[in-house]
């Protein structure tokens, strides 16, 4: 039995476990839509530049700034410019009536807004020989430059860059309606246990329905990742090795990292340990609870994470551990967001434990504990929305007390 | 032309506006998984108890309490209670090897763990006449109780719960395979405009790609809308109101909200104005920047709501109005994290208008711009991970200055 490492060193061990597996990913080419939520594979420059053209802020008059002297001018009415027109060339001494958006006509280099002109609405398209009163305007007023946005060729974004609304909507503007993203991390997740059985099945006795099957899958598709279910292992590690070995044949598609539940703890039947014999794995405790038992390693060159059982375990490890461990190497999810709160209520722990229970924050900001300790509580973990971080060194905490809070 | 409406009143209206139209959506049964992110349309009741039979929460011996002294006591080795197994009873005298999770024997009442039995490891399976001396225990210890989680009848989710990875892990848990969960939103989305031509077509001069409908699409996906994307609409009211009579008939599956892009302004061509004229729409200034104009109303019984044309001022609407008022009124999505910190730069802003800048997040927790106030700036945009708020009646901040920000 080896001293319990900390939750900080446990995490970073599965930093660097991803850190290899994730250099090589493959890619491929999505529409925009489909990419969202994926990480950019290339460096995207672009192939024009925003705006596309000079064009008005204001809905008012393009004008030859130099028609204007300082005391403001009637000029001549040219015809109006609507958004989406190719406008002629403005002549001197005349103003274009344009539109927000609209092209600045050649020979123009300024807008004046229409609230600012007399009369102050803009003529009737027929109307003919119509004059406008003016104000001095600056050369460049009110217009949008060509390429002031993003130059054509520049580097629009980076390779790596996770593409939500904004990201997409820009490689739109850019005209382009497909982009090239890395393929999502393939994790072949497998549920262990004699006494487990899938939903829907018969419940014998002594059975229990698998919940972390889609509990893992859920959170992990959250994450970006690509899930691979192989159902349910028993207790007994040949099969459970000639699942893993299936999926990890370095020429039939291997999968990119394998996640199991179950069968890591010190009992007579730890199913996962047993099947991990003669693999680089580590079987080991981390200083948390729940959560403590942890396994991790590589099985035929693929790397491995061993989570424990009970179902609150599971999203405690994968919350702690593989979530964080993404957002570090792949740059995605988003880390949890991470709140000072105060305890609603007092709190005890176990000396030298990080202890990770789960919470509800209130409207006033405070936060209250739902269910005790315990890691089979999945209807108290079902009613909470944070998980609340007790340090190894705390034992005690009092009502009002700051706790650092996970918002899930 | 009245008096600007506040932010706060103009998304107060959205929610009213959205209260009726969401209250009788219909519902449907999908597999678990398929639900992720989903709104239960039905109060669910657990079918079975769980824990579903009281149950080891150690490795240790599942012994009688009263068969122990505080002295301690040296107890009979039984069979063990591997999880999963259905045990005999155990006699009077007998402890039994148990592991965590299995089912704790008839007559048993408490578990030793195995740490505090002698000796400290169980005995071989085929092992005959194995004792182990024990410490007592008071009844009921490490023994998780069957129905401690949730007793069998009692509500497990109510009707309207957010389906996460804890809570489909709660239903999996219960033996469930499907869930009714509430239909999405349908949303039809339609972009307006002369100048706008969709990404991958010919680019001629005073056009510019439509970058709305991905950006407002991908939004509203990860808000969990249903989108009908009617394309871009020319600036010919008519056709306008083609397309959205042709999604609002009541007998033929109308869309639950219109959300238009464009033609809000004051301009000469203001196709969504025009288009709007007979309906019960108002067109509005609201005291914000971007995204000041906005139109809000009905077509056909349809909600409606008008954004302005340009991308950032799509966003900033669809972030500050709509998002908000579908997790007030529908419970999702989850608010965007509010932080306070601190300007990495001054920052100067319009009197009397809430101005909403886009702005990165430092390592060091300070807020920097990216780009100005232009409502044009997408390149910018889609390098900012904040939406950062100044007050209306803020007109300068120096660096330092505490800013609230929303994390996109």
């Amino acid at each position: 039995m080896s001293v319990p490492r900390s939750v900080a060193a446990h995490r970073q061990a599965v930093v660097e476990l991803l850190t290899g597996a994730t250099a090589a990913r493959a890619s491929h080419r999505l529409p925009l839509l489909e990419a969202l939520g994926g990480a950019l594979a290339v460096d995207v420059h672009a192939p024009i530049p925003l705006p596309p053209f000079d064009n008005s802020q204001m809905d008012g008059f393009a004008v030859r700034s130099k028609d204007i002297p300082d005391a403001g001018a009637e000029l001549w009415v040219a015809a109006p410019v609507p958004a989406g027109a190719a406008p002629a060339a403005l002549r001197p001494g005349f103003a274009a009536p344009i539109m927000t958006g609209a092209m600045i006509p050649e020979g123009a280099d300024a807008v004046v807004p229409i609230e600012k002109a007399t009369p102050d609405t803009f003529p009737d398209a027929t109307a003919r020989d119509a004059v406008v009163d003016l104000p001095a305007v600056a050369p460049g007023t009110y217009v949008r430059n060509r390429g002031s946005d993003i130059e054509e060729g520049a580097l629009a974004l980076p390779s790596g860059t996770l593409l939500g609304p904004a990201q997409l909507g820009l490689l739109a503007a850019l005209g382009m309606t497909t982009v090239e993203v890395r393929q999502p991390l393939r994790v072949l997740l497998v549920t262990t246990g004699d006494e487990v059985v899938e939903p829907g099945e018969e419940l014998t006795a002594g059975k229990i329905f698998d919940s972390n099957g889609t509990l893992l899958e859920a959170s992990m598709r959250q994450a970006g990742l690509a899930v691979v279910r192989a159902g349910i292992s028993d207790d007994d590690p040949t099969s459970l090795v000639t699942v893993l070995r299936s999926h990890t044949d370095p020429a039939d598609n291997p999968v990119d990292v394998i996640v199991t539940t179950g069968g890591v703890s010190k009992g007579a039947y730890e199913v996962v340990r047993q099947a991990m014999s003669g693999h680089p794995v580590d079987f080991l405790p981390v200083a948390m609870q729940p959560g403590g038992p942890q396994g991790l390693g590589t099985f035929n060159d693929v790397p491995f994470l061993g989570f424990p059982g009970n179902p609150v375990s599971c999203l405690v490890s994968f919350e702690m551990f593989l979530r964080p461990a993404l957002s570090e190497v792949l740059g995605a999810p988003a880390p949890r967001p991470v709140r000072n709160l105060s305890l609603a209520e007092p709190v005890t722990s176990p000396q030298g434990k990080h202890q990770v229970r789960r919470g509800t924050v209130e409207p006033d900001g405070s936060v209250r504990m739902e269910g005790g300790p315990g890691s089979h509580l999945v209807h108290a973990l079902a009613r909470s929305n944070a998980l609340v971080q007790i340090p190894g060194d705390v034992t005690e905490l009092d009502e009002g007390a700051e706790v650092e809070v996970w918002m899930l």
